[in-house]
């Protein structure tokens, strides 16, 4: 029914220290360029997955758990060799878990981004059509000069000696392989090997020819690796929910999709930030603590019920009573159980209240593919699916001074307007929130002599960026052009391989600036019917290069849309809760 | 008698592939510059060592081998959080040798280096300088506002009770400590913590501050943790012997002691490289292979004599026979083996001849801080004691030309000069080598008017380089100063504590373009109590910062000469060796 996925990483930043990548008046677009500048050089390494299933006969969800150690092994030789970093505070913090670091270097996953695979791919098919089209020439080595080699005065008479031996095996019907005398040593070091020839008839070349395929399709899947589990969840239609996932998708598109792109992600599936929701009303109010721990022991109390889940048969069970945190799995785990307490609660606001709440349910809807965004003041998430909120900011200056002040100096400076808050920028920058957006003026007016600081309204600071940035594009417009070039052509590109299909737009990254909008939930239609309506959000739409991936999907969603038809008894949302649901445009 | 050491990596090079790291005519300046810029990212992370002693009455050498697992884990909030890069190449070549990358990343031992030693040294004699000068404030929390803490009204009845407690404890003189009553909520959430106020007489007083002193040195010496052990090592005044050992030594004073300088290292210590001696007179000419695994099977066999080496007693032994290569342990006891059969073998030439030549002997030295240059045409090492070697390069063409071209491109271009060696530097440029120098002039002189390519001669390349970097250096002068200022301030600089001598110099790098020179060898002496003079050698100049950390050194070196005497007799060398031991200028 749905997915539950969390990643460990080598590292979270290779810059400013994490409370100076995560400033409390960043913009959806600022923190999306900082943590891809900053974070992207560390290592998925442990990729935790957990399917939930919902048994409607036992009215309980059965659940398994795959931990994936991931590491770039190189293929061969001409594959990539893949640099990350490691940062210690994080590998010393898994050490802590018990985190098993042989796993990853020695047993980890391979895998490929879609350009590598399709290089990878087409290294396999340019060796075959060498090989098919070459016809009677197949016995020049590939890349040999065309020209005859002229054989040396001291191998004449042994390369004579083997052509004669050739000649005598293709008129002799009765031989079916010979094998011809090993080089002497001054044509091959290597005495122990030899060369046979055998005589096949079509189908055996066939038969050889085609196991040959098959096996170099098996190194290609070996070599794609765990990218292609990861293929298999965006495709998959089915909701992917995670904890604070904004730097698990992308972690997850920069490792097996492609670069990611400047301005923004989109995806073209459905996510569910168990943080924001947790964050977000009804559970604002009643959720002290949403870090993933914490959350998931106030799920178990009222007014929450913990959720029935078992272990399906063969797969191990986690005990939320012995915590072993941090095992990608385990984290996956707890956030399912989050989620299905969460999406339970609000079953309770319908009328007839009900206790199983589905993935499918458009009560959840509200939530998808909006990703929390830690410690941003006023803006609670990054909207996958549409223009990202603009929080008034009109009680925030913007601060510049000498880089030995400090926190202290600026509540000195600021004496005389009472509260304030500060968000330090860098060394010598810093956001300052007033409690009353009418002293802001006051502020800029007073400090207009200042020599050692400088004090400016958030909207001028916005401005004034903004035109900078429009200045420094036209000052490196040739070298800019230079780079959007490189990037096109490192971008990934949809393709269709005779052997799969593949939805490139799933779980990817797009550059362009406009995404797709959604519209705004305008009313709950008070039926759990509508449940009939999700389903359709599930596949793609038809005209989407995805849709032909999801054959089976369609089919297993149709089967599902009876069943519900048939067991779920229609239900009315109370109007009060019509508002309850929908997420705040501002914290 | 002397020290092994080999290093492991989490990575060799994070910017171009290793052949184009290492160009074949790269100056030493260039590779050091090279290997400084994309080698030291890269985490040092585990350290072998071998200690040899010779047992001259059994005629063997006693080993001790030792394999550290080194890991920056951060000692405390304010230390520095490293990060580090891995390879993808290394670390799956380490994983199939069976490194436990678990035994790194979970219980290597920390680091710091010299500036972050002192600084941690400095916080702690602050705090300590804090606690003892308050005196009679010293119940003012360090950082604390110095003004009246106001009593918000609900807690004044608490408050009022805890002082009428400590003033009647005061005034009793039989109550020897008193328990505060825990604070309530409002206070303080962690009710299980509260104050015990303890009387002490002086004498108690100071043996608690003694206490927590000790506590702290432990503490910052487990904070310096591997790097005391890369101290003692480079101030035992002992040969430390490596096997291609540049990148080892790069690491070691980067990792342990300061950023590397720009332009060159300089060690006061004898360092000795055995694949540079494996190259070298009398060994290039019987020895094939250089690589460790390929020298050390070579030495077992005649002319060489496999030593006599055994572990001492609870050491574990390592088995030759059953490879363990690339354990850094085991590297550094087969070049320790390597070392002792080629320096016997040095006692072949002397007359009567000798078995052992023992690590101090004169017949080594012209060995001594010459560090192996992988893959460089002319110029077999990197000196440390002296200006480097300048080959004649009168034959060596630039070549810039498009980056399309291959090169089979470059091979006939010059199919006019016969033999040509081609050195690629990047896409669009290389060093082509000709057979005859007299050829160049003519190659530059047909090549005038080309349009696609252009070529000069190697001085030409030089020339232009060196003015290049001039003209570049005052463009910039400004930020170039800032560099200098920055560079100044984070570079170590030598410093005495109480507790501990420190021997700065040594294995240390410093950015002073001119370096200690080395008289070359003129002639041998003949005389094998000439290792009397050695002995002066291990000691330091007494004029040095270092002299006064070898106190035992000395005494030690004087007892060993005097045994020296009474062992060893005299012996001449023959007159045909004194050529044969000199390292040459050109390969």
């Amino acid at each position: 029914d749905f997915l539950a996925i969390d990643g460990e990483f080598s590292g979270i930043s290779d810059g400013p220290s994490v409370s100076a990548l995560t400033n409390g008046f960043d913009t959806p677009e600022e923190r999306y360029q900082k943590l891809k500048k900053h974070s992207m050089d560390f290592l998925l390494f442990q990729f935790g997955l957990c399917t939930f299933k919902y048994d409607h006969a036992e009215e309980k969800y059965i659940m398994k758990s795959f931990n994936f150690y991931i590491f770039p092994k190189p293929f061969n030789r001409s594959s990539p060799d893949v640099k990350f970093v490691c940062q210690s505070s994080s590998i010393d913090f898994l050490a802590n878990q018990g985190f098993d670091f042989n796993k990853v270097f020695r047993n980890g996953i391979p895998y490929l981004n879609q350009e590598e695979e399709r290089q990878l791919r087409e290294q396999y098919d340019e060796k075959r059509s060498q090989a098919n089209g070459a016809g009677s020439l197949s016995y020049i080595s590939p890349n040999a000069t065309k020209c005859p080699v002229s054989i040396p005065e001291d191998q004449k008479k042994f390369i004579d000696k083997v052509v004669e031996q050739i000649e005598d095996f293709l008129k002799n019907e009765e031989n079916e392989s010979l094998e011809l005398e090993p080089c002497t040593g001054s044509v091959s070091k290597i005495k122990e090997r030899y060369i046979v020839i055998s005589k096949v008839n079509e189908e055996e070349r066939k038969r050889r020819e085609q196991q040959k395929q098959a096996k170099e399709q098996e190194e290609l899947n070996d070599a794609v690796g765990f990218s292609r589990v990861v293929h298999a969840i965006a495709n998959s239609g089915k909701l992917v929910i995670g904890h604070n996932m904004l730097l698990d998708v992308m972690h997850t598109i920069h490792q097996f999709y492609c670069p990611l792109p400047d301005v923004s992600i989109s995806v073209q599936m459905m996510l569910l930030d168990t943080k924001l929701m947790a964050s977000t009303q009804p559970f604002k109010e009643i959720i002290n603590n949403t870090s993933l721990a914490e959350l998931e022991k106030r799920l178990k109390e009222v007014p929450f019920s913990p959720p029935k889940v078992e272990s399906a048969e063969g797969f191990p069970s986690y005990d939320t009573a012995s915590e072993q945190l941090h095992e990608a799995g385990y984290d996956a785990y707890i956030t399912g159980l989050c989620f299905i307490s969460m999406a339970n609660f609000l079953g309770s606001f319908l009328s007839p209240p009900k206790n199983h709440v589905s993935a499918r349910s458009k009560l959840i809807e509200p939530f998808f593919n909006k990703l929390f965004l830690m410690r941003v003041m006023d803006i609670p998430y990054l909207n996958l699916e549409g223009p990202d909120l603009q929080p008034k900011r009109d009680h925030v200056l913007h601060v510049t001074f000498p880089k030995e002040w400090k926190t202290s100096d600026l509540y000195q400076l600021f004496s005389a307007f009472g509260n304030i808050q500060v968000s330090w920028i860098d060394d010598t920058s810093a956001f300052v929130s007033l409690s009353q957006p009418e002293q802001v003026q006051i502020a800029v007016n007073t400090s207009r002599y200042a020599e050692s600081y400088r004090i400016q309204t958030y909207a001028e600071y916005v401005e004034k960026k903004h035109e900078e940035k429009q200045a420094k594009r036209k000052c490196t417009e040739d070298s800019w052009k230079e780079m959007e070039r490189k990037r096109l052509k490192t971008q990934c590109t949809p393709y269709v391989s005779q052997s799969r299909y593949y939805c490139v737009n799933s779980f990817t990254g797009t550059s362009t600036l406009g995404k797709r909008s959604m519209s705004p939930i305008q009313e709950e239609t008070g039926s759990d019917d509508m449940e009939e309506g999700d389903v359709q959000d599930l596949e793609c739409d038809p005209t989407d290069s995805c849709a032909e991936s999801l054959p089976d999907g369609k089919k297993r969603a149709k089967k599902f849309k009876k069943i519900k038809k048939e067991q779920v008894p229609a239900g009315s949302l109370t109007s009060s809760s019509t508002e309850i649901f929908e997420v705040p445009e501002t914290w």
